[in-house]
């Protein structure tokens, strides 16, 4: 390696950089480029995912200008544009990062400051791994009994049985989304394009993923004025708009909602199961958020549960469930930990399921362990679980405060109204934005809530996105605002927000 | 929690399983299904995957049946079919470890079993997470200091300056081989498919890409009486036989090879830049065993550095690099950690690839901080320098030893013949199989080499991967064996394997 850098040395001294020479020659001729944007794949193109857009390349910009010194009437760049928990302070959990310490240093396990629980439970993820090493592939749908853990998790939550080997682990539940709606992607008789129902508002990477694959999106929306409700009407009127135009194969259910934060009533969702057994759709069930419930009367109930309790009239439903370690009190989003459990699939989709996630290899261990940790956590009695417990319902608690924060917040403000947030992290306000406003932002080729969103990000640092990239009603405007930045930070943007808005629409009435 | 388990057990009782309902109604009525092998995305249905194929599934029931006190002629499966390196003994280097786990709890960082290289490193990791946790999302690209150090590793490694925006982070190799491809894949100007020229053999992860995104494989043959070596003759005439039929974009190129292991010279990687600039092909380059070279005469010569040396006159040639943290010397499969590396992409379409990027959110950060290990090993003089190199040069010289002990071994035996394994982890011999033995075969609906293996997986315990899972010329037989079981298992597999190749011509003659 010495020896080789030496080498290098010279040779940088000796040659002038070749990408400057190639760069330059780019220049003079774009066209002869195998790969340009007008000839590369138009999916892709056509893709959008709002939640890393523009507004936060700006964000971006605007902090490194404060850390430079530059005046601006705020001090930080509050970022609520996306769930990253763990990026705006908060903390991880002791026990998930000592149980994932010893799993990737076995050498800890004589470590007195490691509580007994977390070396039983390392060394169970470890004796699923080959050569008992984090290092070893696993098999295609993860450590074996990580997925049976999560069987029994699934078991012990909806009251019926779950089968380890419909369990799959995923790169975060992103990875296992696209993979059942690659799976599903299949052209009807006559060549019509499969047909896929979205919630509107929607989380993009449904949208995004659609256009990847080429997929027609059928917008069904949800009831803003009844709390973000989600009516079997509104289901049978977008269907039956679309039929003709493709091969409707599936929905889409994010419960609790994202970005809307509504929390599905188990009625509802044997109405949806209902009316996705009489148009033989798919069910993908977003059930990412189930651990952040924050409306007192609103609990968590699983579609898989759900689908259950109906009995054998309504067997041949299928549905996919995903899970994630990047949400609920564990935030580790970094770590892409995700699962699917799959309902009514035939073996033979199954082995198809498993060669196309056997050709990614697997996903990564400290992932599916982190999953092993929130599946089974501490009971009472372990020595983890006091400190487990602490920590996870502080998290959930300043959740939950910061929930009813916003809510009362932005509808005390006027010209915004916020359904209450029931679950998941998020808010998802409506905005009015003046006809002026809204021309103005037209003029420079801009949805006017993204106009609203830069001037909102310029003048106070509260970075958001716009609901434009999440879908709307046409005419009404929106901003998904998350719950994640830390209560003091939150409460004083609150405040620079109130004073912004108020001045916007008396600058632009 | 509790109360959840006591009201589960209770329901459990109560109510019998849902899922046996489920099934049951599924064999009466297939059909109502959705989502059936029939309807399914027909591009999945036909990938194929042979390194995960049924001949592994084959040898875990071996294994199985082993452990459960089988009589067998051999006392333990030798899994020779996939470069899982820790899942066959070799041991994690601690250096790796130490980082990933200050990284993974940082409370180590107080520890003094730690050496205080590990420490800065993990510290400089950490400051490039937000929040300073690995559990923040990342950049699309990857932690930026991180990226940065990648840069710097690949200028130093061709002498050539390297750009870090250039550098994305990626779950493992593969999945930035399938962005790239992705992006490449466009309809011609009359719906022509896209074509991309791959080696035969090849690792399939490009053949199960390919039937993936529905692009034409163009096969050009390695030539395996010259060392597996690569005639711009036979590219010349590959690409001349598919020009008609698709609109050929790119090329792979695998140096080291999988499975053929041999290297490129650095006359050959100018060859085939000079006809990929002649027929606009974009590059492929899979380095990943670019620290696997065995043979005395040959060195890695990375695409970049050689389409540098080219200097201007081939500056529209466009180049995609691919490495990863489970080869090597590291073989840290599981952690899935892998970077790509592109040269003379426009800055539009570099912004197209970001945001296919951005969608999947990040890769996990416990890769990209073992890619951090793998680029900026320690140095002369740093704490860890000699654990390090002393675990690295054990790890190589062992694969060296097995690469001579292969190559020997099957060149003594008649019907064997194994060209020198001058790179990567792999050997792929040519085997005779007598007409009777390949008639039999057929008969069964297999390839004549999917059937010898499965003898030789029965017979000796060895498992390894036919040759028609990679591709070979019509009438040849192979199988791709990996290096890595331990020289004592595989000194002795090697021995029953030649025994039982003399019996199975014998057998079948």
């Amino acid at each position: 390696m010495l020896a080789l850098r030496a080498q290098a040395a010279t040779r940088f001294k000796a040659i002038s950089s070749c990408l400057t020479y190639l760069r330059a020659a780019t220049h003079r001729n774009v066209s002869s480029k195998v790969l340009t944007v007008a000839n590369m794949n138009p999916n892709v193109k056509r893709m959008e995912y709002a939640v890393r857009g523009p507004i936060v390349q700006k964000a971006v910009k605007i902090q490194d200008d404060l850390n430079s010194g530059k005046e601006m009437p705020f001090t930080e760049v509050v970022r609520a544009n996306i769930g990253d928990c763990h990026a705006t302070g908060q903390q991880p959990l002791t026990f998930i990062r000592q149980v994932l310490a010893l799993c990737t240093y076995p050498e800890l396990l004589d470590d007195p400051r490691f509580p007994e629980d977390t070396k039983a439970k390392a060394k169970r993820i470890l004796s699923g791994c080959g050569g008992n090493s984090m290092g070893a592939y696993t098999e295609s749908g993860g450590i074996r009994v990580i997925r049976q853990d999560i069987a029994e998790y699934i078991s012990e939550r909806d009251g019926y049985n779950s089968n380890w080997e419909n369990v799959s682990l995923s790169t975060g539940a992103s990875e296992a989304i696209k993979s059942i709606l690659q799976i599903l992607n299949s052209p009807g008789p006559n060549g019509e394009s499969t047909g896929v129902m979205v919630p509107i508002p929607q989380y993009p990477l449904y949208s995004a993923t659609m256009a990847e694959y080429n997929i027609q999106q059928i917008d069904y929306f949800l009831d803003e004025a009844n709390q973000w409700s989600l009516s079997t009407e509104e289901l049978q009127r977008s269907y039956d708009s679309a039929k003709d135009k493709c091969v409707p194969r599936a929905i889409v259910i994010i419960n609790p909602g994202n970005p809307t934060g509504q929390v599905l009533s188990k009625q509802n969702i044997a109405d949806i199961i209902k009316f996705a057994h009489k148009e033989k759709l798919f069910i993908l069930a977003d059930e990412v958020y189930q651990h952040n419930i924050w409306a007192e009367d609103r609990e968590f109930h699983s579609f898989k549960k759900v689908l259950c309790e109906l009995g054998s009239e309504y067997s041949d439903v299928q549905l996919a469930s995903f899970m994630t370690v990047s949400k609920g009190y564990m935030g580790e989003c970094g770590l892409r930990g995700g699962y699917v459990e799959v309902v009514n699939l035939d073996d033979d989709v199954m082995a198809m399921l498993n060669k196309l996630n056997s050709a990614k290899l697997c996903s990564n261990t400290h992932g599916q362990a982190t999953m092993d940790c929130v599946v089974k956590p501490p009971q009472p009695g372990d020595p983890s679980y006091e400190l487990f417990t602490k920590e996870k319902d502080a998290v959930l608690a300043s959740l939950r405060s910061k929930a009813k924060l916003v809510t009362k917040t932005f509808n005390s403000i006027e010209g915004v109204r916020c359904n209450e947030v029931q679950g998941a992290m998020y808010c998802f306000p409506n905005i009015d934005i003046p006809q002026r406003a809204a021309e103005h932002a037209k003029s420079k080729g801009m949805a006017p809530d993204a106009f609203y969103c830069f001037e909102l990000l310029e003048k106070t640092g509260l970075c958001v996105v716009p609901g434009s990239g999440f879908g709307q009603r046409e005419g009404t405007h929106h901003f998904r605002c998350t719950l994640l930045p830390p209560e003091e930070q939150f409460r004083a943007v609150m405040k620079r927000f109130e004073v912004f808005h108020k001045n916007f629409l008396a600058e632009w009435s």
